[in-house]
C-alpha cells in the first residue's frame, strides 16, 4: 500500500465541512492535497440531504486511484461538535443536531477509522504541522472572521478536548458586564471582535463606508489605513479583546505564540499592530509576557490539512508527523 | 529500599514554601505524609538565609529513618516560579529573585531528582490525586485567599506548562475596562475576587464588620449570613468574576469540575450559591456547560501532598498512583 515515493499512501481522507461548503481531500504525509472534491452544503435542507452531499465527496475521492492508500478519514466540522459521540450540530445547518457524523461517514468510508474535530481545532494542527505555529510546543491559534473559533496545542500536541471544542476562544468573556452575546453569556470576545461586530461598532459612531462598498469589516480597515478615527478606534478595540483574550490564554495555560487567521487578519498592522501593544498591557506576569503574535499562514486549505494532522495525531498514524 | 508494607518507601520529600512557613514532609504511595518538618519562612532576610531554612526543613527529614526510602524531591513554592530554569522568585521573599532553588535543594538533598511547580499547581495535584478532583480527568482547583491562583489537570494528567505556573486564573482579566491590578493588568479576578478585596468592596460601599471584628472576607461572610444586602453583593461580584473565569477555562480547555479552596471559599453557600446561579450565565456553549463547583477537600496539607504528587507524575515514578 505504500510505495518509496509515497504516491498511493499513506494518505488520510479529509472532510472540511462549513456552512457554505462541503470540501474533501486526500492529504499525503507531507500535507499536500493529492486530490480534492467540492460541493456546496444545502444548508437549508435536511439532514438527509446535507448527508448525501458529504457521501458524493467521499465518492469521489474513491474514485481516485490514490484512495488505495487511505488509512483514515479527518473531519473538520463547523461547531458545535461532540466528538465523545461522533456527533455535530452545527450552528448553520439547521437539519443536523446532534447528527452521527462519524458513523455515517464510516459507513460510507468503508469502514476506516474516523476521526472529528470542531474546525478550530483543526485549523490549528495545520498551523501547527505546516504553518505560522510550526516549531512552538504551546500554541494558540485563532480564526476572526464572522466569527471568532480557535484552537490550542500544548506541550507538543494538539488538545481537542473531550468533545473536540477545545480553544473556542471566541466564547469567553472578557467584559463580565458586556453586551450580550447570541450564545447567551455577555462580553464574549466574537462579541467584540469579530468582523461583524467590527463594522456594527463603526457605524454606530458614525462611520460611512467608502463609498461603493459594503459596511463589512475590510471597509472599515480600508478606512482606517486611510486614517480614519473612527475605523481605527473600531479596530482598536477588537484589537484589545483579542489581547486580553490572549493574555489569558498565556496565562491559564502558558502559550507561546498566537496565530491568527480570517477574514480580520486579513487588515495587517491595522488589527496586529494595536493588537501587540495591547497584550503587553494585559500578559504582564513573566511566564505569560512576550507572546509572539503572528498572521496564519495557510489559507482556505487549513481546514482540510488540519482535519488530516488531527486524526493522524489521535490515531497515532506512522508516516504522518505533526513535528517534521 | 522498597518493603512489601512501604515501611521505607518509596517516599517522595515534599516541600511546601510560602511567605509564612516552609513545610516539608515525606509523602508515602498512599498520599500520607509519614514525617513533617517546619520552620517559619525568614521573608524579610537575605537569600541564603531563607534558603538555611529550607535545608534545616530537609535536614530534620534526612534525620528520619524513612528518608531510606526518598526516591525525589517535589517543591511546591509560591510564584513566580521558573520549572524550566529550576528558579523561584516569590513576591512575598524578596531576596529570592531568579534563586536557584533547584540546584539548592539537589545539593541538600544527596542528589535526589527534585521536581518544581507553582503551588497552585501543586494543591490542584493534590485535590485531583486525593481530594474532590478525584476521578476527574478535566479539571481547575483554584485557591481563593488573599490571592487567588490555580491548576489545571487535563486529559487525566496534571498541566504544570513549561514554567510551572500554568492555571494561574487569578491573573486572566474578565473586565477588560476594569479596575487596575497590582499586577499591571486590568480586571483580573483576583482584583475582584480575592478576599481583601471582597471587604475593601464591601467598606467602600458603606459596609460595617460585626462588632470586634476586623474587616476581613470572613467577617464579610458573616454579615452576608445575617442578611447585610452590602455583604451579599460584594460576595456575589466576587461569586460573578469566578464564574466567569470558570466559564472561560472551561471554554478554552473543557473542565467538568472546579475544586475551590482557600479562605474565601470558607464562606459556604453565600459564595457557592451565586458562584454556580452566574455561571450558569457564562458557561452557554454544550461543552462548557454543567460544570461541577465544589470545595476542595484538603486543608493545609494540599502543598506537600500535591508537591509529591506533582514529582511523582513529571519523574514517572513507580508506585505513586496519581489516579488510583
Amino acid at each position: 500500500m505504500q510505495s518509496p515515493h509515497g504516491a498511493i499512501g499513506p494518505h488520510v481522507a479529509a472532510l472540511d465541512i462549513g456552512g457554505t461548503k462541503i470540501a474533501g481531500a486526500l492529504v499525503d504525509t507531507e500535507g499536500r492535497l493529492v486530490a480534492r472534491a467540492l460541493r456546496p452544503t444545502p444548508a437549508g435542507e435536511d439532514g438527509e440531504t446535507v448527508l448525501r452531499a458529504v457521501t458524493e465527496v467521499l465518492g469521489d475521492l474513491r474514485a481516485e486511484a490514490r484512495w488505495q492508500g487511505a488509512v483514515a478519514v479527518g473531519i473538520g466540522s463547523a461547531g458545535p461538535v461532540d466528538a465523545a459521540h461522533g456527533t455535530v450540530s452545527p450552528v448553520n445547518v439547521p437539519g443536523w443536531r446532534e447528527f452521527p457524523l462519524v458513523a455515517r461517514v464510516s459507513e460510507a468510508s468503508e469502514g476506516l477509522p474516523v476521526v472529528l474535530t470542531g474546525d478550530g481545532v483543526a485549523m490549528t494542527a495545520a498551523e501547527h504541522w505546516q504553518g505560522a505555529a510550526r516549531g512552538y510546543d504551546n500554541a494558540l491559534c485563532m480564526v476572526v472572521s464572522t466569527g471568532v473559533g480557535g484552537g490550542l496545542v500544548l506541550g507538543g500536541a494538539l488538545l481537542p478536548g473531550p468533545t473536540g471544542n477545545a480553544g473556542h476562544i471566541g466564547h469567553i468573556s472578557v467584559d463580565l458586564d458586556g453586551d450580550r452575546c447570541p450564545c447567551g453569556s455577555r462580553g464574549c470576545v466574537e462579541r467584540i471582535a469579530s468582523g461583524p461586530n467590527i463594522a456594527r461598532r463603526a457605524l454606530d459612531n458614525g462611520w460611512q463606508p467608502p463609498a461603493g462598498t459594503a459596511p463589512t469589516a475590510a471597509a472599515v480597515a480600508e478606512s482606517a489605513r486611510a486614517g480614519d478615527p473612527i475605523a481605527l478606534a473600531s479596530f482598536d478595540r477588537a484589537a484589545q479583546a483579542l489581547a486580553a483574550s490572549i493574555a489569558a490564554t498565556a496565562t491559564l495555560v502558558e502559550i507561546h505564540v498566537a496565530v491568527i487567521g480570517g477574514g480580520v487578519a486579513n487588515a495587517g498592522p491595522i488589527l496586529f499592530d494595536p493588537l501587540r501593544d495591547h497584550l503587553t498591557r494585559y500578559a504582564t506576569l513573566s511566564f505569560a509576557a512576550g507572546v509572539d503574535v503572528v498572521p496564519a499562514k495557510l489559507g482556505t486549505d487549513a481546514g482540510l490539512v488540519g482535519a488530516a494532522a488531527a486524526a493522524a495525531q489521535a490515531l497515532r498514524l506512522e508516516g504522518f508527523t505533526l513535528r517534521p
